[in-house]
């Protein structure tokens, strides 16, 4: 894939970046703090590998294409403390140790492995260039992988923007915002867009217990954007969808199967289920590289289940009885038949079904 | 109707009683206070009507069944303080007083208002027999409405404690148990009977957002009462329905419309929609005095909106951005096509149609 820098799209926004590289080799890596949102909006200066890697690990940025470009950045904090004598090899030793290490700050997060190695082998490729170039060099494939992930959510913007109609309301369900990712996001840059086109809409924004990653999040993502936004609890959704005031559903994803069943945040299926129920069009947002096509179906991907707590102590304060027993899973699948379309970086799916993911995605699990 | 006085079915449980009178006219109410629920379990003595009114307003005591049961016992309290040599009409001006007074602490409450009503026309019927005499015989009127309010509850077990399947999860929303009644609830009082006559079951709890009722209260009364059950949020029951783990949600009723329509605690619409998807019948548990056949549908009943501030600060903690809009309905209004049966206490309504509901309740709305 050949490697285009896309500007971000204009707009009155108080949003800062959610994260971005500042100055030369020698300069620095900024995250937007996403621990301290939405009660304040502090930006964090990652000097070194050990701040990125417990930023990763704290959550300060968090959404695996977010993670993937920050741990890009990663590498490159590394390299720059070569010095401009050493020896080619001794450069790419010290990277496949830093790869491994900010690997251990998310274990599961696919994305971040894929930026750390694609940084590595690109010092490999070039490793004759001299300790000053190579650096250059990485910082330049950094951010590569931001563009490629920015030009990604503009893409889904762009297919997915006709979906919302205007003069009606739309339903999201955690964040898969531009804090997220590089900029934009996945779900919501199809509304970042259509409000570019000037179509006129309104947003509900479910909680998302039990973190809570619509308050916090995708209800200040939204505000700090200028897109008109209303807070609701998770079980307030039906009633919404009842009122007729819903014309999209829209949320991101986790990880596709081959036949379009999607893996998304607690709380999706039920979503999927009341659009249905309430003939409310229900579309997946994700690029091309959450597809899974060594997974069959959904009934293979595996429902990992979190602390209680989350739920028993989610605000810092008891609201359960001690002892009480919990289920916690971190995410559901909702079955392709009640998913509308997929929005991709490559056009739409739809109706979801295998033959068409396969032609939409091919082979390939990643756009790289 | 014959007043019966009954005593709570037996059963190894830890839970206090919701509400009791201790001793004679000159002992006094005790409540176990709700708003220290789950974390603490302490009970609240009232000896004042003027006590009684704060704990009603701060929902010490709540529940629609259990405000009225506990204003009756504060007619006794304002009785009681009267000279034994006082004129009648002094006491029943004084009770007329008091009724109004203790209205004014929850003014939606039906049942308090009727409970008080109540009260009154049984002093007015008895005025010449003398104080002395009056008090008892209100004390005697207080205990007869928490009797057959118990009654009632454990008709609704029952009725419906053969909807329960043996060894299947249940389901319910929000809280409709012991704590919302005299005792045994209504929801909850099916799950109590055939706990009681052996049946092997579990349940799934909605936390039940905002205000955390299902969290706070049902799991508490479940746990302590020795039913098996589990803590999920809101957004959790979809996958729950998925995984087949369910033979029956359950839930109570605010109000239920002569067609059957019936509203409930906010949610309960979307569970009714998921039950539905899943082919899980999905009953509501509510006495005859819930009917209000003077509503034709559920159409007619007003969505009352509360503060924002419930789902923005819900935990003494802002977990949404400052300025956020929030839409915040107190309940929701299932249409009786989604209700499989509704449970009264004189029997089970199903199918949910208007001419069986009007059978089953008549003209009658309240139980009196």
């Amino acid at each position: 894939m050949s490697v285009t820098f896309v500007m971000s799209t204009p707009g009155s926004t108080n949003r800062p970046p959610t994260l971005q590289w500042v100055g030369a080799v020698e300069g620095h890596l900024e995250l937007l703090d996403q621990r301290k949102l939405p009660l304040a909006v502090e930006m964090l200066k990652i000097e070194t590998v050990e701040q990125l890697w417990e930023a990763i690990r704290t959550l300060a940025v968090r959404g695996a294409p977010a993670i993937g470009v920050a741990a890009g950045y990663g590498i490159v904090l590394a390299a720059r403390t070569v010095p401009p004598t050493s020896q080619s090899s001794v450069v790419i030793e010290l990277l496949n140790r830093t790869a491994a290490y900010l690997k251990s700050s998310r274990p599961t997060a696919v994305n971040l492995g894929w930026a750390v190695d694609r940084m590595v082998q690109a010092a490999i490729k070039d490793r004759g260039i001299g300790v000053r170039q190579l650096q250059q060099r990485l910082l330049h494939e950094a951010h590569a992988i931001k563009a490629e992930d920015t030009a990604m959510c503009l893409a889904i913007g762009k297919f997915g923007a006709p979906l919302v109609k205007p003069n009606r309301g739309v339903l999201t369900h955690c964040n898969a915002g531009a804090l997220a990712t590089s900029d934009h996001g996945t779900a919501l840059s199809v509304l970042y867009e259509a409000r570019r086109q000037g179509v006129p809409f309104t947003v509900f924004v479910d909680e998302t217990r039990p973190l809570l990653q619509g308050a916090r999040l995708t209800a200040w993502e939204l505000a700090a954007s200028g897109v008109d936004c209303t807070l609701i609890c998770d079980n307030m959704a039906g009633v919404v969808l009842q009122q007729k005031k819903i014309g999209l559903v829209i949320v991101g994803a986790d990880r596709i199967a081959a036949n379009g069943d999607t893996a998304n945040k607690i709380g999706t299926y039920s979503v999927a289920i009341l659009a249905r129920a309430h003939d409310v069009p229900f579309v997946v947002a994700a690029p091309t590289s959450t597809f899974d096509l060594s997974i069959k179906s959904g009934a293979e991907i595996p429902i990992e289940e979190r602390a209680g707590e989350e739920i028993a102590e989610g605000f810092g304060k008891r609201t359960a009885p001690a002892g009480i027993k919990t289920f916690n899973p971190a995410f559901d699948v909702t079955p392709a038949e009640l998913i509308t379309a997929i929005v991709t970086d490559r056009g739409v799916i739809s109706p979801v079904k295998e033959a068409n993911v396969r032609a939409m995605v091919g082979q390939e699990t990643r756009g790289a």
